[in-house]
């Protein structure tokens, strides 16, 4: 597996850009309108939030994935056209057929993104204008202004590019994805787009997808807040050159460990720019019955309060990771219980071991921190990331109206 | 309903004491343990946490309950005895057997209850002091010395004690509680215990104290973190002179009535004095299929990070009360939704409604704040008590091992 420059235009056939069209008030001036269009029409699949409360661009990209086939993503921050009912729909469909307009594509092969404040609605003006500034924009090297244009609370952008050899030839994947609050388990992610030159039907693409958002995205906490607006998609144009990926081969393979790869890469960068984040954890549990239940347990100390400031705090108070591994939901023996802050076992069948403090304290000041629960003899294990909780959360989130 | 003084205490028949035993470190100097005791013999009922990892006083306090009969509480502050083991449950039972002895009861009649630092033994000569220490000091006026005794975090002790007339005479309810963080929602509470000289049998007893604990403990949130000592006891010695409770009783309804009244100031008493709150919050929700699903939607807006620090900014952002509404994992129609700050209705339908900004602001001033959600026309209705999330909250925290 190869790094590449140049994120969702790493692929071949690739185009993006990003613009300043100040859609969040007429002082903005960060880029805030992203464009990313395939030269050929491209297999879509896309996985969504699962609020009650779904924004309308999740509604109208929703159709469009149920098409099987994209040519283009506009995405807009700095408003996220949520809880704007009929108007809002309207205006997904209408930044969509201004994109289709001015590109000669049909409007159900355009998917829109939007994120940023809930209840306003998309200044269809501005909109209108980002999309022209960014169809006029685009580039083959335009991947990484896209980036930065779909950032909100973010500090960095998040964009990752591959090149996996495969039989036949080569398959480029790039990715780009925003996100550091309203960040929950059990959803796609806030924003993430990967584009990818390989030949793949929509079908598997989306079978891909969706297990590949299971062990990434979907592993991933920062606030346990899920979003109205999360959406991931990729799109799959072909143009590599390489046979059409069939399920059960080689090369199939090899590239849904690549599409693994990258999103795992997007949703750990996700967390590291959490906002306030000070600490990158990594939860893992192990001897569960099953999976399932040691993602329970690993969600919940993933998103106690009580975790994440000691974790802030660097605090090796793995007393709060037993109540908060005890209170999951899941079914265990308490005198199974094992903890260890990075390689160091603290607690052994439900006691401390005499570990020293200074050791353990040691373990708690690295930024990425490793915590290792068992649970029992079972077979159940999984990974789960976390940022900590820190005062700079509380400070940008008690801002008025961020 | 009249307010009286004492706190457990008040009602006829009881005595109690908090005395200084430096249970956490021989520099302490706070009152750690506390003794009720119950000149009759008491009807006894329990509810205790639901978490997988239970400290050894909530195992040994459940068998007592079993007992249906008590006659002394002995709790102490500054250690939690959980994850202690065989060694944690053997110095529970020696603790009870100290109170007995020095008491003339048995060992199985007395309940022990412990909150503190996780994962260190309990300081088995300095408890046999506190013991001896606090039978005597018992007093018929010991209750506020009890409450205080029990204290972690707390700013402040919280105790209530009211009479009520029946058919037959008066009967007299009195209670502490404590609990300050580790604080969650299904789970009885950290340590509470209600007194009364009403003669009632242990079985309903049981069955009120449950249905109580469900409307109103399990109706709070400070930090969502369920703790492993939650204890909830009432005692009920009978000495009121009123003739025993029958379930189906105008009596029996009227305590239950009072049994409900001193729990819901306790429960709020807990969440008004959460660790670094300065907002005390109710959300109401409304028109949900059912109480359950009510509940579960007023849970999630009461846990969200996100409304908790916008409570405490004092933000009317009311697009993350729709978003953690949406999140609950249940299901409604996002354009019946509709939601309130105190008696403004911010959200109609699903779509803000044309309110002042400055109006919206003013509803967040309060220390006291209501939240009002309907997401429908169903009968199922809730209601939820929170704090909110501050910089003082992520201090008391983030310091190392408190």
């Amino acid at each position: 597996m190869k790094q590449l420059d140049g994120s969702v235009t790493a692929p071949k056939g690739f185009r993006a850009s990003g613009v300043v069209a100040q859609i969040k008030n007429l002082k903005s001036t960060k880029k805030d309108c992203a464009l990313i269009v395939s030269d050929a029409p491209a297999a879509v699949a896309g996985v969504f939030t699962t609020n009650q409360v779904q924004a309308a661009p999740v509604l109208w990209t929703r159709q469009v994935c149920a098409g099987k086939q994209a040519r283009a993503v506009f995405a807009n921050s700095g408003n996220a056209n949520a809880c704007t009912g009929d108007r809002g729909l309207a205006d997904s469909e209408a930044t969509a057929q201004r994109v289709a307009a001015g590109l000669g594509f049909a409007p159900g092969e355009v998917c829109v993104m939007s994120t940023g404040v809930i209840g306003v609605p998309l200044p269809m003006d501005r909109i209108a204008n980002g999309v022209d500034l960014s169809i006029a924009a685009l580039s083959p090297e335009g991947g990484p202004d896209a980036a930065r244009a779909i950032m909100t609370t973010d500090t960095v952008p998040k964009e990752k590019a591959i090149e996996i050899e495969v039989e036949g030839g080569v398959i480029r994947l790039g990715a780009i994805a925003k996100g550091a609050g309203m960040i929950s388990p059990n959803m796609a992610t806030m924003l993430c787009v990967v584009t990818t030159d390989a030949a793949i039907d929509a079908e598997p693409l989306q079978a891909l997808l969706r297990e590949c958002a299971e062990m990434t995205f979907n592993c991933i906490c920062v606030d346990n807040d899920m979003s109205t607006n999360d959406t991931m998609l990729c799109l799959a144009n072909g143009l590599s050159g390489v046979p059409r990926l069939e399920p059960g081969s080689a090369n199939y393979a090899a590239f849904a460990n690549a599409l693994k790869e990258i999103s795992l890469y997007m949703a750990h960068a996700l967390v590291r720019d959490g906002e306030g984040a000070t600490k990158f954890v990594e939860i893992r549990v192990e001897g569960a019955d099953s999976a399932a239940d040691a993602k329970r347990i690993a969600k919940s100390i993933a998103a106690s309060q009580l975790c994440k400031t000691a974790f802030f705090g660097q605090d090796p108070n793995w007393g709060r990771i037993a109540c908060a591994a005890g209170y999951a939901g899941v079914g265990f023996s308490a005198d199974k219980l094992c903890v260890w802050l990075d390689d160091l076992e603290v607690v052994h069948n439900g006691l401390p071991t005499p570990f020293e403090e200074a050791d353990a304290a040691a373990r708690m000041q690295p930024r990425d921190l490793l915590i290792r629960v068992a649970v029992g003899g079972g077979p159940g294990k999984a990974l789960f990331w976390t940022s900590d909780l820190s005062h700079d959360y509380v400070t940008i989130n008690a801002d008025y109206r961020t």
